[in-house]
């Protein structure tokens, strides 16, 4: 039972492969830049620029200038998440676990007309022939998204990557959903998530974008949009693009079962279930009777209309940073008989945040 | 229900009024630092060099000249953490949740013979007159040290300041202590905790040390000597140094009974509870016949000797950095009628990590 040492966990992240990229959006004209000393300058900051306060300072080599001074005093202002994220100059941090990489994931981020310079990018990625794929994919984009136009430019990237092969990961679509590899799988993400969150989190971040890799299409406005309904943690409807081969068109169909009201069904099936037994949704085996926000989808409804939701998935949540500051985070083992982001958002509630769903605003989930 | 606003929640610590407070070692001459460019450098980037990587990029004036390159890639070695986190290394983050400033306690901090370039420092301060108070004389001390001799500097401090009153904080000792009062404390102080520890741990920290900062005097190589028994979470003896009035001599009691060993008695009591009761540790109102470590110090004993624990304290607490990244937080609500710190142990322990505790290695808290 002990885990003392890492080895024993296959999926502990104990990032033992760091990867980090970061990247700085200059406002200004270069134009002191060639200058010898600022050059040197250049190497002399290169490991400090991003780093979180709990990094050590790198020793520069013995011909290069002095850093920074030794004493840096910075007093900051109030850290807001308000309805007019923009205005208030509001950070958000964008966390996606990358087990793929999709170009169209990648160009929609671009499309986000959020200002660039507010958003930080972390990724973590599995140590898996699949996750160097995607790794490498990624930093090609990074690196020419990095060095393109400053509008388009991210505060910064860092990627994470895991230690250790998660068998899971590199699954078939088809193999992965089915419900018996659900809660390993789920374990396995939720701890994802954590490390992700637990080390990219800064003290000014205002909100946190959770974003899947497959999610291909949202609205430019998307950050502003979710931000404008100032509740704790929301969820747009992700649905998924297909060619309806019957009435041939294209045509769209929901594709996360993650968002939802509890019903005293699903009640009754918590209660009667061993204390390390986990509620999945969207499985015929397991009717739940919850009231799925993918079933609520009305083309006609109102566009703005807002529920309240007991469980989340993570496809696209904002969330503001003062909810997983009080310790909301995604419970790898079964809480409430939940797990993951419907875990997560059961842990937000007894932290006394409330999850709100958005049945009528869509996100657009990659069609395997 | 909905706690939308923050002006709802007085124990939420949005972290309106972070102060960071950052300092940087520095291994070599300074010769080139008095290079007019290289001073001009130094305001560019002072509020970049500790900056998490979730920070926004502090917009430099355009007098200023380029700060960093637009592409800083950075690779970093495996985090490890193991019996021997010196010679390897390793990163330690020391989190201390601060409401009353103790010179003692900074004297001895000074005295810790882990590398200090090693060792990142991370405070909370309530906002309250007393966390004033706290934080000028911590200030005062902070910047004394870090402009003192290399070899005392640690590699980076941060100084978070709550945004809202906590009443509980301020009260008397005696009042603190009381068992009604004792949820709504722990609860404060487990957000405390966990807005610390979500906002200050980076990808490559190792260790973190958590140290009450009313812990005055422990071994100089505390770090090393709990870190050599390279565990997930392991916790000293926590006594306190008084006058023994009856012997005429200085002598010593046990302090914190946090740490303990969980009882047949205990699991009954649970059992009985309603889901948001919680268990307490040291009250003559609620016997647990737990067997505390508070109770097991053995002067004669094994100096070495090691328990297993499920429950422990924050007093003097290390854990493995990845220990958190998995999710391991400071539950503010009743986890298994658990809470703060205890319920941390439990939540660990349900992420398949165990506690220990050393019944005959002491440090001590301050005597009020």
């Amino acid at each position: 039972m002990v885990k003392g040492s890492r080895g024993m966990n296959p999926i502990t992240f104990v990032l033992a492969g760091i990867l980090c990229i970061g990247f700085f959006i200059f406002f200004f004209s270069s134009s002191d830049a060639s200058s010898p000393a600022t050059d040197r300058q250049k190497s002399g900051t290169a490991a400090s620029v991003l780093s979180p306060p709990s990094l050590p300072f790198r020793k520069a080599k013995s011909n290069e200038p002095q850093a920074a001074p030794p004493v840096v005093h910075y007093y900051m202002n109030n850290v807001t998440n308000s309805r007019t994220p923009v205005e208030n100059s509001e950070t958000v941090l964008i966390l996606t676990p990358l087990a793929r990489f999709y170009q169209e994931y990648w160009d929609n981020l671009l499309k986000l007309s959020y200002p660039h310079d507010l958003i930080s990018l972390g990724f973590i990625i599995p140590k898996t022939k699949e996750g160097n794929l995607a790794y490498t994919a990624l930093q090609t984009q990074v690196t020419k998204t990095q060095s393109g136009p400053k509008s388009k430019r991210f505060a910064s990237v860092t990627i994470l990557r895991q230690d250790t092969e998660n068998p899971l990961q590199s699954q078939l679509e088809s193999e992965r959903h089915k419900m018996e590899n659900q809660k390993a799988r789920r374990a396995a993400m939720a701890k994802a998530r954590n490390s992700l969150l637990f080390t990219t989190l800064g003290p000014t971040t205002s909100w946190v974008l959770w974003m899947d890799a497959d999610i291909i299409e949202t609205q430019p406005t998307l950050i502003q949009d979710l931000a404008a309904y100032d509740v704790p943690i929301i969820a747009p409807n992700c649905f998924q693009r297909y060619y309806n081969e019957e009435e041939k068109r294209n045509d769209i169909r929901e594709y996360d079962y993650n968002n939802w009201i509890d019903s005293p069904t699903a009640k009754e099936l918590a209660a009667k279930m061993g204390k390390d037994d986990i509620l999945l949704e969207g499985y015929a085996e397991m009717p739940t009777y919850r009231s799925l926000m993918a079933k609520m989808y009305d083309k006609s409804g109102d566009p703005g209309a807002k529920v309240k939701l007991d469980g989340v998935g993570g496809a696209t949540l904002l969330v503001k940073a003062e909810v997983h500051r009080d310790g909301a985070m995604f419970p790898p083992f079964a809480f409430y008989h939940l797990i993951e982001t419907e875990g997560f958002a059961k842990m937000a509630n007894r932290l006394n945040w409330e999850s709100f769903g958005l049945p009528n605003y869509l996100v657009y989930h990659y069609n395997e």
